[in-house]
């Protein structure tokens, strides 16, 4: 060993011991015949002391070390005469007799400090050096204990790590598969895995009846929005279970890492939401109930006065911000901005002050009366200083979604949406197919396998849009953080299935073949789910993005900028491959 | 919950209680009015019985019932009559009241049992019936336990588990890289890992100091011997440490798991043998050291008596098998088959026996007086009753290989190899490069961050190939189990083993550029290891091939037989990838 102890671990009760570190050289302060440096490891930061009196070679040697230079040094632990008290170590400082310089450095591009001076891009080329950083190390430190949590509580319950290949089949509609061709088989590919989905199904007909896996999957799609073309999922499946079962276990899982990691305790269940009520409250499948902020339908209340908008309308509804009426002309219409931006596409707001008095003003005065403005008031319980936000549209599904984005917009801005509050919750009852209009038929809304309610199973027939699943999603402050289903075992039910998204039976076959296959011999009742683990983590750590989670994430276009990756093969490797690259113009 | 208990958990103290199981029928068997069915899941077997005269419907639906149906019943814990002492679960059964089809199944394509009648081929075919097998499960169950319980030893003492990517960079060397089309980037391709060596690296550089990963590494070569195209390692990395401190780490994660999972407890250090002397003793850099039978060398001994093959012999040595003196004409016509076998390739064997007066009666007598081959006999230290046998050739490095060969098939044939004994040892100071016959130039051994030892970097300018390296592997039984090296942090070292190694200062920039740029940083001193999860899994287990303890393998051919991976891709897919298929004729 280079070192007896780390930079993180000396206190006063070390005292008069001699020792020897190892770190980078955070920085260093000549002050007259003193030089003082902070020596930095992943553990700490710790106080060296140089004097010119003491040992004049040293001395020099320390004032000519640089910004990250890696040292090697030995000295007594003294206490220290001002002390620091924001950091453990605090209370002591080296006096240093040896001085052994491991490594010299150039000047970083960026500071190696909580709030850098590095942008972005610099950040991502030079990563290793982004990696010593406080503020990043800690990210992935969290990660490392989050999984230990979580491979503890799985185990403690039964469940296998089982790992599934990474090399596996593509399927004709998978699209998004990235494909890996095989020099031993030409002309082939393998794809790489969306998800173990279909893998883990096939460990349950293998009897492994509690599953998990911390997996690696691949996705290559447009990187938009908060992903990653390589992500990780906590995958877990389970046989001899019904919906209420799966969901028991994870919002235990869930509660376990809340208390470990977090400090957190949760003793009541957590909330449950139907996705037809998600839709009708929030606007959206992973609603923020860290507020309340419900919507409330209008229709009844404001249709027929002779305002065209609302006439016209497929859907009204609104919001009521707590003590929001003393928004400003200016305000209102950063607002009226926000939800017309064309990611929103509002068409415009219409907004409601409660005055002081009880009264009702709002910006279409013209159309309304006091009474029915009085009506809105009561059908939201608005209160004076209270500010009513709405939004109207054709597309009523998609007037939520725009009013959604709005509630939260005024949840940030009214504070509501504190980092360190957590709301958990398990929205449940998804419909088992959406309708795609590009495809123009049903598509399954999660994926093929997942079970209707039974239920619900008669409307197959009928009406299947209406058909509800045996599916729930779990969401934390707005964050979907995984979700899953109970599958279909039953062969019949499967085919009917397939039917109905369009499959003809040779399609299903060639797709799915080797799991309907399987499926003959004794598949037993299982369902499951998948928690993506990146934001799991970014959750806890409180980050905006799940890209500080991760040690080497990609950029926007699926670059790693560090390691200038991907790039061009030599064509005697494409010719090993049996590949001619062909650019299109 | 589809049952109260599992089938593995009855025992007598639970008598009378009122169950519910659910498991697969493993077999069946009617008794005039009885019919006993053993129902297995993951935890065990559990005996049904239903009774004509109890309830005739049950009862026929009992009779019904099909090997590996699912089902779940409901009944009563009983004492057996005649007890089973060779199953948990043997002092009680079932009776059953309700009895509940979960799922029926086609007659599997072979047995679900210990002993199967299942070939290879079809038991990959059908891998989720072959996973039902308790043969196969255990060795997924123990590969569990196993990455539990390295992920406890390494988080005890302060090691972080970082995810490295998969999708990474290809290198113009990389020849067995598996590649990946990007298709937001056109004509560009991702590599998969071969191991995260350059990643940890990286880490280092950043400061985090013990590192660790179970990771997926990915090899697209030829799949002879054991080797899979993705496998799994624990990889590890630690700073300001020296070799004998990783030496020590994971001397210690090894004895750990040893006592964990085996209840085997190494109170000893491992025996550590430099690669030379390994070279010398046993013509092998991973011996078996179960058994001695250490090589010696006859050149002083047998050359230059008219025997022609010895004389012009650049090595002769043989081996001493205890007690084989009785050794049949036709047995030793079988070593040397066995010898001369193409994978072998030695010319002949050349045998003498220890007669029981004490006399070498020996193949070649004719060239040999007896004073010689009392000499030789004494080289051995060989008594009456032990055979020895005698390779030679012009190219002592191949001899000592085929003498390798022999001593091993001599230790299984003498029953030395016993798979419940295990022997440890690291083998010490590898060459720093080896000679390339194909590229006529000195390749690295392991790679080309490692260091060499610094006694020897005087050498580096005379006689490379003289060099020694800070290397070393952990071999157990004849398995190389793990191997590793301190890296080279010196950007001038590292400089020169690129010259060595005839990179231009070009290539190694384009190749290495992201590493070496990072080293410029502050690289601390720092070095590591990674052990074969599969193999260290396949060994604890007494398997014979990775296989076994590998969930969905593939084959020989890299080929998913159960998936049918890889497989041709459609043009569409082909197209958006930018790539066109040119199969050679």
């Amino acid at each position: 060993m280079y070192r007896t102890h780390t930079c993180g671990e000396l206190r006063l009760s070390d005292k008069d011991k001699i020792v020897t570190l190892c770190g980078w050289v955070q920085r260093s302060r000549k002050m007259g015949k003193m030089t003082f440096v902070d020596l930095r490891d992943r553990y700490g930061i710790t106080q060296l002391v140089f004097s010119e009196d003491h040992d004049t070679a040293i001395f020099e040697k320390a004032n000519s070390l640089g910004r990250e230079y890696v040292i090697q040094v030995k000295g007594k632990v003294d206490e220290r005469s001002s002390k620091n008290k924001n950091i453990p170590t605090g209370d002591i400082e080296i006096t240093v007799e040896e001085l052994n310089v491991l490594n010299k450095s150039e000047i970083p591009p960026f500071t190696i400090e909580d709030n850098t001076d590095g942008g972005d891009d610099l950040r991502m080329r030079y990563r290793y050096l982004d990696l010593r950083r406080n503020a990043v190390r800690k990210n992935l430190e969290l990660r490392h204990k989050m999984t230990i949590e979580v491979r503890q509580y799985l185990d403690s319950l039964g469940f296998i790590e089982v790992e599934t290949p990474v090399l596996i089949g593509s399927t004709p509609e998978g699209a998004r598969d990235f494909v890996v061709p095989s020099r031993m088989n030409p002309g082939q590919f393998y794809a790489l895995p969306q998800s173990p989905q279909t893998l883990k199904q096939l460990l349950m007909v293998s009897g492994f009846d509690r599953y998990f896996q911390i997996a690696k999957c691949f996705r290559d799609e447009d990187l938009r929005a908060d992903r990653q073309p390589e992500f990780t999922q906590i995958d877990c499946e389970m046989s001899f279970v019904e919906q209420e079962d799966i969901i028991n276990i994870f919002e235990g899982m869930a509660k376990h890492l809340f208390k470990k990691i977090k400090g957190i305790e949760f003793t009541e269940p957590f909330q449950r939401i139907t996705w037809a009520d998600a839709m009708k409250y929030y606007g959206s499948d992973k609603p923020d109930l860290r507020f309340d902020m419900k919507f409330v339908e209008l229709m009844d209340i404001l249709k027929g006065f002779g305002f065209k908008v609302f006439d016209d309308a497929a859907y009204i509804g609104g919001i009521c911000a707590k003590g929001a009426a003393s928004y400003t002309r200016k305000q209102l219409d950063q607002l009226t901005d926000f939800v017309k931006r064309p990611q929103i596409g509002a068409k415009g707001m219409v907004y409601a002050r409660i005055e002081e008095d009880g009264t009702v003003k709002s910006s279409v005065d013209k159309f309304y009366t006091q009474e029915t403005l009085q009506k809105m008031k009561e059908a939201f319980a608005a209160e004076p200083g209270d500010l009513i936000l709405i939004l109207s549209g054709d597309d009523a599904m998609k007037t939520r979604k725009q009013l959604c984005e709005l509630r939260l917009e005024m949840g940030s801005r009214l504070g509501l949406r504190d980092k360190d509050k957590f709301v958990c919750l398990w929205v449940i009852d998804f419909p088992l197919f959406e309708w795609s209009d590009e495809e123009q038929r049903l598509m399954a809304m999660h994926h093929p396998f997942t079970s209707p309610k039974p239920e619900d199973i008669p409307l197959l027939d009928e009406n299947p849009a209406a058909v509800r699943a045996n599916a729930y999603d779990m969401v934390i402050n707005g964050v979907e953080v995984g979700g899953g289903s109970i599958r279909i075992h039953d062969s019949a039910l499967q085919d009917k299935m397939f039917k109905i998204l369009g499959f003809t039976e040779e399609r299903a076959q060639e797709q799915f073949g080797f799991l309907m296959n399987a499926f003959k011999f004794g598949a037993p009742p299982h369902g499951g789910l998948a928690y993506g683990l990146d934001r799991w983590v970014s959750l806890f750590a409180g980050l905006d993005s799940i890209r500080d989670c991760i040690a080497f994430p990609k950029n926007n276009s699926g670059r790693d900028v560090m390691l200038d990756a991907p790039s061009a093969l030599e064509q005697s490797q494409l010719d090993e491959l049996n590949l001619e690259v062909h650019l299109k113009k």
